[in-house]
């Protein structure tokens, strides 16, 4: 068992995954393909937040309580934005600017942001391949009982209070997944494909909404395993659970298991949530899902690749 | 004589002067025309070196030891940048960035230089009217034994190491004044126009190659008082006498006033130099022209203003 991974990922939860998924593999053959739908130009700066999570994790630079920007932040810009007038709802530290500022400069000059994001992940030391889903622009906006907004409007800005009726990833259908995506996800060699514990709706939704992505795994040769975002109904962070209800949805781990119907093989939940009913074609796998510490994160790491690797050898795949 | 007084300045030196009249007159009543030839777009920023130094020096902000840049500045953001390997040979401090931001933002959104200009000085408390010498771009260029340099290329990264043979204000010819210098020069209430101590290559020349301003000071109608930038064959401050040198020039007091023939009607040199010989249609007025303290700072600006009214009511003017 040593072919390369391939995990979809969000921001702060699905990075703690790929963070102990780092841990637990050889750094190397580990590749992130990252939500880019929350990504957008502020200030003017290009800001790719999902990306600068996961690259920050995986650099160790990522503030441990805030699970996103970095530890040992300053804040003299904002205090300085702000004295001049400037825009404050998004928050962005003296040092986290950095990786904005190279950002932006770089696709001014053409670059697309799969290779800017190698060169950043690079330059921070990091391990493992992170890839954005695509070098197009896709951008999740909400339609909510106060009109549609732009996905930072209503997570940063409005701090999701606006209930939300319906969710679009604008430019999906005519996104293209990178070369690199392509090749990682149809590697011959490949052992797994892990979804991450990210919002559905918010993270993986975009992801997913790429069709050459979703072709990709719905014509999957390698074991796909999706690991819950949420623990006996609650979502271990942000809008998840509140959102899926505003939709109609169940809020619950099942709902989340079903919203990948024909996309997955197996669900990791955590032992709360193992009696529950989950589609039949979907293996059921049972991994204490919180993690607070890096031994959680190793550990539901381990737990996601053992599931894939049961089923590489199990009759039903 | 309580009539507005209008002040051509670049970055340093020329702000000193610019304070000293602000605290000597009605800040309501002094309008700084600041060079722009410096201006540069730099990690996509547009920056205004001169117009950032009279903006912090005037808003008490400005760091007292360098003369530009803000005090107590914080340098994290430009260690992210070194460390992700982006540029760093031109440093921009954690607040002072927050300036470059809202300039760039608000000239991508199409508001001329001078607009945004006078929201900032408005943000900061400045009272005296900073202009942008024109809305249009002029650029300073040095052809030097290495070939044409840009200037912040000169001046920062190259440390005005390259002999200099020829200086361009590129798009000065083809520069307008804005409507507010214009009115500023145009003011019937104008009781005068000083020549702040600044680089008479590098910062007033940019402003007095622009057609609209020399003219206005070749048929002023009321004094037009320059400051020596010299004393004694030293600079004050930067390349200024090095420069002169580079160029053929004597680097002299004398050779500053000779290359304001017909433009001015008093200079102001320290009483060091003040028994060289002077273009006889210049009237010479010694004062200390060293600033050091802010008292320095008040009494060259009383000088140059006496100097002024002195001619005002000379027969001569």
């Amino acid at each position: 068992m040593t072919g390369p991974v391939v995990v979809l990922s969000g921001g702060v939860g699905g990075a703690k995954l790929v963070l102990g998924l780092s841990r637990v593999l050889d750094p190397a053959k580990l590749t992130v393909i990252a939500n880019t739908g929350d990504d957008f130009l502020h200030l003017g700066f290009a800001i790719s937040p999902d990306i600068d999570t996961i690259l920050y994790t995986l650099a160790g630079l990522v503030d441990p309580e805030r699970g996103w920007g970095r530890r040992n932040e300053t804040w003299k810009f904002m205090e300085a934005i702000e004295h001049l007038g400037g825009e404050t709802w998004f928050r962005l530290g003296d040092a986290d600017l950095a990786l904005h500022v190279e950002r932006t400069r770089r696709l001014a000059g053409g670059a697309p942001l799969s290779e800017i994001t190698a060169h950043l992940a690079r330059r921070l030391g990091v391990g493992p391949h992170v890839l954005p889903m695509s070098d197009d622009p896709v951008r999740t906006r909400l339609g909510t009982d106060e009109g549609w907004l732009d996905f930072q409007d209503y997570f940063v800005r409005r701090r999701c209070e606006p209930a939300v009726r319906e969710i679009r990833y604008e430019g999906a259908d005519a996104a293209a997944p990178s070369a690199a995506v392509l090749a990682a996800l149809g590697d011959p060699r490949l052992r797994a494909i892990i979804i991450g514990p990210s919002n559905p709706l918010l993270s993986i939704g975009p992801i997913l909404a790429i069709p050459g992505i979703r072709a990709a795994l719905a014509n999957r040769s390698v074991p796909v395993v999706a690991v819950s975002p949420i623990i006996a109904g609650q979502a271990i962070k942000g809008p998840t659970t509140s959102m899926m209800r505003e939709l109609g949805l169940p809020a619950s781990a099942e709902e989340v298991a079903r919203s990948y119907e024909g996309l997955i093989d197996a669900f990791v939940v955590d032992p709360v949530d193992s009696k529950a009913v989950f589609p039949p074609a979907i293996r059921v796998v049972a991994a204490p899902a919180l993690m607070k510490t890096i031994e959680d994160r190793e550990q539901l790491a381990s737990a996601a690749l053992a599931a894939a690797d049961g089923l590489a050898h199990a009759p039903s795949v």
